[in-house]
């Protein structure tokens, strides 16, 4: 069943203010969630209030947060998201970079003592919508990676995302976690009887293996680039030197990092820096949108799947949904009894139960 | 065969000068190649001359260049490599952006129209051990990775560095081209007649395969992550709108790329930040140092085969190295021709016909 944009970010705010979310940050968060499940990124969008749900049973998460700046310069800020989720501060993070890439050529903006905070594109594209290189990166709160020749995880799957400007309307823009695959692929492959390609994940004892079973029941995500690799494990830690050691989050490898009383305490990095600095914006845009249209020029391996650049698949999913995004029937159901559960108000209906309407 | 340090850094240095190099630039070219072999990175070495002279008969290189600085702020600066190769100027911006980060917060420094520079690490371990985050990324002159679900080499092995400074002396230095492998483990394969595991190459169709031969004539290297992912590819294409597009360097898609009358026109990306500008230094620092302790101590696959942490493996190298660095017989060889046919002083005697010395 499909519901449209509207709907879909009034519900997630609607369940946000029954958590206690103040209306304003409600709205945005639900948009960054609207945002994500509109490009296909799923494991980043409404689904994720299944996850809030579990985790705000387990320890308090600070809905009525209110993050504030603690050190600032004109190239740079402190905040501190008071124990809450993300995308509020994150939002707020960014526009603060912006803006100060914009007076000063550079904006960079710690954030320390936040939470989850969707996906990292949303936010290095309003850098780039606003003709500036943008950089984010996270702490997360899940340990499931192990380092090279390790055999215990010891951190997430810590994401990068750069984005630039270029053709308008369709900026460069990496997102990507540092596992070689996301743990949904993996899970794919047990529903599918499939055994994995090398370098997806090993059993318990660090071993590398093809059998995705041995991932899921102990063993661990591999670094992007395999077991043997050190790029992939080099760029997560590089991700939590710049999200959690310079905000002063708590680290991933700490013990205590799971088992405070209050809120994640991950970190977030974001930069936003004007190629103006270095010569004419337009210049460089052109170059950017010219470097990407050479990528997509490659004869493509399969001639009716042409190379893309980064952003494009997630634009042409985008196309497709604005008549509507997809909600799974499972899913659906869960964030019903959420809602129930939280007192907020049913906006999802089913098509059973809706009425035609105007734009139906 | 071994050399001693100062001994290897005077050939190399004796060469680039008969090349036409000012003193002062060929003694700080030769001591980033030096530096290269002691900490094991060979492909960055002495090595070098037999490309940079193999390069030289076919295009000129401009050894008498002279960097400048065309454009300034207190944060930023944009060079021009005048068209010789890259170490020099990349030394300079790497100093000039570390300047700039030690008195406003952050130095970011753009370079054009210069050549190759070496290993990334040497400059990001500077801003390491000036206290601060260092980011290095360098466009390149070799096309030889296809962009994924293409059939055609569209750019290089792309590098990305980062370095922050942990405890004294043992600080954080990832350096890596984003190509699943290098171009060397793809050939050793061949030599040792075995296959190559999944994600490293295709072959001239693009298909993904496990013969290094296949590779080797008419195929292309894999980005990091493999044929099917997108994670390698992003990032080498992010590579290139930092260090060309934001330089205004000739993009390596561009036809006259590699068919210019004059230089390699390839740009540089460095950054340097001060973690003070978030927190105080040491604070940040110890948990730099934290941090990478906690990955050290994670249990080994392989007992005797610990957990590193990035930068380790080099440094373990160089503390071998320093009675001596290796040369091998066939490179000792080559590097002997281009010193008597370009005319400078040969120094790196054979055991034979070195006699005891004082420190032998």
């Amino acid at each position: 069943m499909k519901h449209d944009y509207d709907t879909h970010r009034a519900q997630a705010s609607a369940i946000f203010r029954a958590w206690g979310m103040p209306a304003e940050k409600a709205a945005i968060s639900a948009e960054i969630l609207a945002w994500a499940d509109l490009h296909g990124l799923e494991s980043h969008g409404i689904a994720l209030l299944v996850e809030y749900n579990e985790r705000r049973q387990n320890r308090p998460i600070n809905f009525a947060s209110v993050p504030r700046i603690v050190r600032e310069t004109p190239i740079s800020a402190l905040m501190d998201g008071d124990g809450g989720l993300g995308h509020h501060p994150a939002d707020q993070a960014m526009r603060l970079a912006i803006g100060k890439a914009k007076a000063a050529g550079v904006g960079i903006v710690s954030v320390r003592n936040s939470g989850h905070f969707g996906a990292l594109g949303y936010y290095t594209t309003m850098a780039a919508d606003a003709g500036l290189i943008g950089i984010c990166t996270t702490s997360v709160f899940g340990v499931r990676v192990s380092p090279t020749g390790g055999a215990e995880a010891r951190f997430g799957t810590d994401p990068w995302s750069f984005a630039a400007p270029a053709e308008p309307g369709r900026p460069f823009v990496l997102d990507m976690a540092t596992t070689t695959v996301a743990s949904g692929k993996v899970r794919n492959k047990i529903v599918e009887g499939q055994q994995m390609p090398d370098d997806w994940g090993m059993d318990a004892d660090g071993i590398p293996t093809r059998d995705p079973n041995k991932v899921m029941q102990g063993g661990f995500l591999a670094p992007l680039g395999g077991s043997a690799g050190y790029k992939g494990y080099g760029l997560a830690a590089m991700v939590n030197i710049l999200s959690s050691c310079l905000s002063g989050s708590t680290l991933i490898t700490d013990p205590m990092h799971s088992r405070q009383s209050w809120g994640l305490d991950v970190g977030h990095f974001f930069m936003a820096l004007d190629p103006g600095l270095f010569r004419d914006t337009e210049d460089f845009r052109n170059d950017v949108a010219r470097f990407c249209d050479d990528l997509r020029a490659t004869p493509a391996v399969v001639p009716d799947r042409p190379v893309m650049v980064a952003g494009d698949p997630e634009r042409k999913v985008a196309a497709q949904r604005r008549s509507g995004i997809p909600i799974g029937p499972g899913l659906h159901k869960r964030l019903h009894a959420i809602a129930a559960d939280s007192g907020a108000e049913w906006l999802l209906q089913t098509v059973d139960s809706l009425q035609p309407t105007a734009h139906g």
